[in-house]
């Protein structure tokens, strides 16, 4: 994609380029619109009107502090389109259209800032989505760590679906869409300047695509939700939680890279407990489990899917995982301090 | 309004209550949720559900930085609840839900936090408009400077409604509904220590109640603004801007408080150019004015509405001010740094 750097007065980010005068404008004419452009954006009021068609609006918010902004395989821009783009889509909505808020330190390069818009534009092309209003503030330095993002999300979701964790019911199948832990080492491995002979690279993707064509053979899909902070352990329990049932995993399923599980050893760190950005778990009925699987598998997003573990009746609310030995133990919420900043 | 501080096992905000684990679940549901309860969020999806009837949709974001957290007239928490539902609420929507994202800096003390929470529980009682989802970071000591709150909102706009600042046409009156520079001078004054016999007080407020009332006296409202950072000159330079016509403002109609007025005297600031976060701009055709300033003055937050200009063929672009003596000077964008966080 092509995306040059405007000519502009400062090479770095100044206190007036969020003071809403004409540096404001500046910034934001030529270096942000540029990068967003829509009709709803183009046209700079407060806020974006939407001529939606009738229907449930679905409607998601997230900020986005990672360290470091950069690392292998993404940064903090299309971090935030895909992070949000997945939150409204795990509801089964078809995203309408993204809002994004800056919070940028003074002294941040001018160029850093528009690799992360370039990145954020590009993201949100791929993933078919509109950034349609936004909002830029600066603080002084030391005030902030670079740059924080916000992005919300709305969306529509159509009248024949009906997703809710709470209807998740003994039986169902526990898919995941593929390997686990890759955006959380990716960044753990960066920050503490692990070398390995490759980066481990971050997953960070929007899995709307993905999702269209699981709901497309799969209308009933009980939840979806993506294990993002606090990883798949933190999801399945907050599942288990809400439908009053248990579920259990069988270890020889867990899909982890060897170079993603090295590092996980390396730092003391279950991969169950890592955050992933471009992987999703659906809960599915037994009947519709290999279907949907198969849907996921012919995705790009969803190649190395699989069935992850089962819903069952026993110890309603815990999620448990079933050794090679045969052996069960309890994967528990994670307590205190995972891994801070990773998104 | 009753609002006791839960007992929790931390004084401070840990790293772990942005985790997503069990400490992050203790915050929100003994903190948060009961704070911004409603179906919706209640649920805990990563995503609002929201049943919204048939229309054109506002959606708005603003993220909140001001220092110091807490001043006279308000705080970072009803400041940030105000400013989205005036944002959403300027082109004419009913607001149906806000988003909220917050930032928390490690170490930030429970109990501002759970102030803050209480301000935006009273804001948002107050402007009749739910919180339906959010998302809570904590970063690292020195990363953030203590909190920044996003907020995101959507809303409904009428059918028969259509503001647009390009509608704007020589003849229109403009509407101010109060003082000028209240928020700005109120924030100021305590940043600069400077001491009054009583504080300058924040005119934080919602005005979506406001506006219906306007909006049932002259539905054919051209375009309004809230006038927040770079004050009423920004506002009328986006609007001449938008509209290619001329503004021009008589000066003796400059709604000031005098301790407004000789704060900013003392530091030197215009308060054209000073940040409300409680007023409006509307740009009313000349034959509703009296009607639509009427409606305002019978609100409590239009009780000193003023017309404070009109719209001109000449000079399109530009806003001028007539001064007592008949003289004429132009009102210009704010140029480089004014109030830096000042919402």
């Amino acid at each position: 994609m092509n995306c040059p750097l405007p000519l502009l007065d400062h090479d770095t980010i100044q206190l007036a380029h969020g003071a809403g005068g004409r540096l404001s404008a500046d910034l934001i004419d030529k270096l942000i619109v540029p990068r967003f452009s829509s009709p709803e954006l183009d046209r700079l009021e407060d806020q974006a009107v939407l001529d939606l068609p009738v229907g449930r609006l679905a409607f998601s918010t997230d900020t986005f502090v990672v360290n470091p902004i950069f690392f292998p395989g993404g940064d903090i821009g299309d971090l935030a389109i895909n992070g949000t783009v997945n939150d409204v889509a795990m509801s089964g909505a078809e995203v309408a259209a993204l809002s994004v808020g800056f919070v940028l330190e003074e002294g941040l390069p001018m160029a850093d800032f528009h690799r992360i818009l370039c990145s954020m534009e590009q993201a949100a092309v791929k993933a078919g989505v509109r950034i349609v209003t936004g909002d830029t503030k600066v603080v002084d330095r030391g005030a902030c760590d670079k740059i924080f993002i916000n992005t919300s999300g709305v969306g529509v979701i159509p009248d024949h679906l009906a997703m809710d964790s709470r209807s998740i019911q003994p039986g169902d199948k526990i898919l995941l869409s593929g390997t686990l832990a890759d955006h959380g080492m990716a960044v753990m491995t960066v920050r503490e300047q692990l070398s390995f002979q490759a980066p481990i690279i971050s997953d960070s993707a929007a899995l709307n695509g993905l999702i269209r064509e699981m709901l497309n053979v799969c209308p009933g899909i009980r939840a979806m939700r993506d294990p993002t902070r606090g990883g798949v352990a933190t999801t399945l329990n907050e599942f288990a939680a809400a439908s009053e049932t248990g579920i259990r995993l069988t270890a020889q399923d867990l899909p982890v890279r060897p170079d993603v599980m090295g590092a996980c050893e390396i730092l003391g760190i279950d991969p169950l407990y890592v955050a992933n950005e471009g992987k999703l778990i659906a809960v599915v009925p037994p009947g519709d489990a290999e279907a949907v699987l198969a849907a996921m598998r012919g995705h790009e997003h969803g190649r190395d899917a699989v069935i992850l573990g089962e819903v069952i009746q026993e110890h309603p609310g815990l999620v448990t995982l079933r050794t090679g030995l045969g052996a069960e133990r309890i994967v528990d919420m994670p307590i205190g301090e995972q891994l801070p900043r990773i998104c």
